[in-house]
C-alpha cells in the first residue's frame, strides 16, 4: 500500500501557483545536465551538475550535526560570492571517508575548474578562469565508504558536454531523479511572481526519503531564480524561510551528516534594487520561496520511506512557538503515533502520550484535539460528538491532519510527517544489500 | 525471528546471584493474589494484588510526562508512610478518563479498605482497620478508554480470597505473568544479600514492552524486600539506582503516562538498624537493589515490542556523563541504527550519524568505535583491522554491543535497546483490535 503520490502531489499543489511538473521550463543562467557515473550497480543518472555561466549569488543551511561530511568541509570554506557550479552525487555520502574524501573533492573540483574554463573559453565573449574556490558539492548516500573520486571524475567530461544554455524543460525532471537515493518520487516545485515590474522565476528540486529532521538530515534542496537578489540578502531570505518548511519535516527523527539547502540567484531578470531583505518589492518574492521551500518539503515527507499517508501535526495556541515545535515533533516522532496511523487506528491515547512527554507546561483542562474534524478532545475531556467509527473512517483517508490546542496563548508552529509501515523497515534493514 | 528469551535470560543472569524463575520463594510480610477480571476478551489474570498484612514502608519513583494517568495523581496524593496494598491492573492506563477514573480508583480504594479491614479482623491478633489512603494502584494498557472500575471492584473478593500467607513459589511467575500487556514473557529477578549479619530477599517483577525510555514509559517495576529499611532511605536507595537502569532502557523513545517503579519493604528481618543511605551495612544491600534492578530492565528491554537482537551501547571516556548519556540515547532511539541490526547489518555510518546528531561537542579525530570486539573506528578513521565480513557475522549474533570512545574524559554511560523489526509494527499498528 504505497501512498498514491500523483493525488497527493496534487492535492498540495491545487491551492498554490505551483505547476505541475511539465510547466517547469528553462530559466535564465542555470544549465543542468545528468549522468550515469556508474555508481550504482544498476544504470542509472547518479551525478547532477548545475552550471551557472554568468556565476551566481547564493546562500546555503547545512545540517547541525557535529559530525559532518567532506563536502559540507567543503562548502564551509568557500569564500567566493559567486558560486560557478553545484555539482551533486548519490549513492555516497563522502561522511566519515577522512582525508582522502576531502582530497576526492579537490580533484572533482580541478578537473571542473579546468573543464569549465575550457568551456567559456570556447562558448564565451568574455571568458574568465573558472576557480575551485567558485564550485560546491552535494553528497547523499551511505556513509563511510571510500568516495568513488575516480569514478565521478570520468563522469564530468560527459557532464559538460551536455550542458546546453536553453534547455528541454524535462531536465528539471532528470536532475530530481539524478539526486534520488531510496525516494520513490521526484521533488519539484516553483513559482513565478514579481519583483517590482519584473516577473521571475522560482525553480527548486529536493530528495529525502531518510534520515529526515529537523535541521534536514540526507535532504538536499536546491532552490534557483533568474531574480538579482544579493548573496546577503539570499541568507536572510533562506533563513527566515526555511525555519517552517524544510526544518519542520520529521520521518524519523534520525539527522545526516550532508544536509543542505541551497539558494541560487543568477541575476539574469534586471529587477528593481533591493537594499535590503525587509525591502517591501521582496514581498511576493518572500511569499514565493516559501511556497516553493514549503512545498518541496512536504513532498520529501510524503515520500518518506516507506510512506503511505501524509501526516500533518498543527500545534495551536501556546504560549510560545518553541512550545509548539516541541509538541508538534514528538507527536510526528513518536513510532507509536505513526504506527497507529499506519494501521488506520484513531488511537488519541498515543497523541496524549506523545504531547505529555514533550515536557511542555500545560493545562490538561483546557486542552483540545481534532483529528480531521473530527473533534476528539474538548476542555480535556473526550467531546460529547466523538464517534470512534467516524474516526476510524477518517484514519482510511491518506491525508492525516491532527489539530492540538493548548489553549494557552497565541503561538503556533506545523509539522509534516508520514506513518510508521513495515515497509520502512524493509528499506531500512537492507538498505546497502 | 523472536529473540531466544530462555537463552538471553540465561546469559544475563550467569555472572550474578539472580537466581531462575525456579528459586524465588516466599517472601515474609508479602502476600500476592492474581485472577481474571475479563478486561480481556480472551481468559487471562489482568488483576494483581500485593498485600502487606503489616504494612510496607516504600518509595516510588513516577513517569515524567506532563499528562499523567489518574493512578499516578492518586499515588502522588497518598500521605500514609505504610503501604497495605498494591493493586495493578492491565489492559486499560486509566489515563486520559478524567474525573471518573479517578472516582473508578476511589471506589476500588474504599472496596479494597473494607474487605481487608474484614481480613484482618478475621485473622490477626491486633486488626487494624485499613486506609484508602495505605493503597497504591498500578495501572496500564490503553490510554483514554473509560476505566474498567466494576470489572475489577468485582474481582476483589476473589483477589482477597486467594491471599495466603506462605505461598506457593508460582505465585511470583503468576503476578509477573498477570501485569503483562504485549510483553511476550513474564520478568522477575531475585537477590538475596547481608545486612549485617541478617540475610535478606530482594524480589522484583516488571513489565514493559512499547513506549519504553528514559522516565520509564509503560514501564511498572515491583521490589520488595523483607529487610527493616525506612521510606526515607528506601528512597534514597531507588533514586541512586534507578538512573542507571530503569531509566537508561528504550525501546521506541516514547514515554508513557503511567510509569512506575517502587520499593517496598516489609521490616520482618529485623537487621541492624540504619541511620542514613549512606550507611556500610547497606553496601551490600544497595548493589544487590541495582543488581536485580538492571536485571528487570534488561529484561524489559529484551523483550521490546517485536525484539529479536538485545543491544548494549556504552559511550564511554566523555567529558560528563550527561554528553555519554546523550549520545547513548542517540543511537539507541535511532530508527536507522535499529532497522539496521534487524538486519544484522554493520552499518556504522548509521553509528556515526546517531553519534553526530546528539549535538554533543566531540573531536572527531580522537573518536573510536567498537561492534562486539570488532575494532571498526579507531582515531577517526576506519580501523585497519576491520573486515566487514567478520562484522557481518557478528551482528548475527542475538546480543549486539556497540562501544563508542571519545577519548575526551572519564565519564560514560551505558544504554540497553532492541532491534526495530517488523514485527513492533504489525504489534503497534493494531495494538487495540
Amino acid at each position: 500500500m504505497a501512498i498514491n503520490l500523483d493525488n497527493f502531489f496534487k492535492s498540495i499543489s491545487k491551492n498554490s501557483k505551483m505547476s505541475d511538473f511539465q510547466d517547469l521550463d528553462h530559466i535564465d543562467g542555470v544549465s543542468v545536465s545528468t549522468t550515469c557515473a556508474n555508481l550504482y550497480s544498476k544504470k542509472r543518472d547518479d551525478v547532477v551538475l548545475f552550471y551557472f555561466r554568468n556565476g551566481a549569488n547564493y546562500a546555503s543551511v547545512y545540517t547541525q550535526s557535529k559530525l559532518v561530511s567532506e563536502n559540507i568541509k567543503w562548502n564551509l570554506k568557500v569564500n567566493s560570492k559567486k558560486i560557478i557550479a553545484l555539482l551533486i552525487n548519490t549513492r555516497n555520502a563522502n561522511a566519515f571517508t577522512g582525508k582522502d574524501g576531502y582530497k576526492g573533492l579537490k580533484v572533482l573540483a580541478e578537473t571542473l575548474s579546468n573543464e569549465l574554463s575550457q568551456k567559456q573559453k570556447d562558448d564565451q565573449e568574455k571568458p574568465k578562469k573558472i576557480e575551485t574556490d567558485e564550485i560546491l558539492f552535494a553528497c547523499t548516500g551511505t556513509i563511510g565508504e571510500s568516495f568513488p573520486t575516480n569514478k565521478i571524475q570520468k563522469s564530468i567530461p560527459d557532464l559538460i558536454q551536455k550542458i546546453k544554455y536553453t534547455q528541454n524543460k524535462y531536465i528539471w525532471m532528470k536532475a530530481a531523479m539524478g539526486i534520488l537515493t531510496t525516494d520513490l518520487r521526484p521533488k519539484i516545485a516553483m513559482e513565478e511572481c514579481y519583483i517590482g515590474n519584473k516577473l521571475v522565476k522560482i525553480y527548486g528540486i529536493a530528495k529525502g526519503s531518510g534520515m529526515i529532521y529537523p535541521n534536514m538530515a540526507t535532504t538536499l534542496g536546491f532552490v534557483f531564480t533568474d531574480a538579482t537578489i544579493s548573496s546577503n540578502i539570499l541568507k536572510q531570505l533562506l533563513k527566515h524561510n526555511i525555519h517552517k518548511t524544510f526544518n519542520a519535516i520529521s520521518c524519523d527523527g534520525d539527522t545526516s551528516t550532508n544536509d543542505m539547502v541551497s539558494l541560487f540567484a543568477t541575476s539574469e531578470v534586471a529587477n528593481a534594487k533591493l537594499k535590503t531583505f525587509k525591502d517591501k518589492k521582496l514581498k511576493e518574492f518572500n511569499s514565493a520561496l516559501f511556497n516553493v521551500l514549503l512545498n518541496l518539503s512536504k513532498r520529501v515527507a510524503a515520500d518518506g520511506e516507506g510512506a503511505s499517508k501524509f501526516v500533518t501535526i498543527k500545534v495551536k495556541n501556546c504560549k510560545s512557538e518553541e512550545d509548539a515545535k516541541k509538541i508538534a515533533f514528538s507527536i510526528a516522532n513518536s513510532p507509536l503515533v505513526k504506527t497507529a496511523i499506519a494501521g488506520g487506528d484513531p488511537n488519541w491515547g498515543r497523541i496524549i502520550m506523545a504531547i505529555g512527554k514533550a515536557k511542555v507546561n500545560l493545562n490538561p483542562n483546557k486542552l483540545a484535539i481534532e483529528i480531521g474534524k473530527i473533534k476528539v478532545i474538548e476542555n480535556g475531556k473526550i467531546s460529547i460528538s466523538y464517534n470512534e467509527e467516524e474516526a476510524a473512517n477518517y484514519m482510511k483517508e491518506e491525508n492525516i491532519n491532527i489539530l492540538v490546542n493548548l489553549n494557552l496563548g497565541k503561538k503556533e508552529f506545523i509539522s509534516y510527517t508520514m506513518d510508521l509501515t513495515k515497509k520502512y523497515i524493509e528499506i531500512n534493514a537492507d538498505y546497502r544489500t
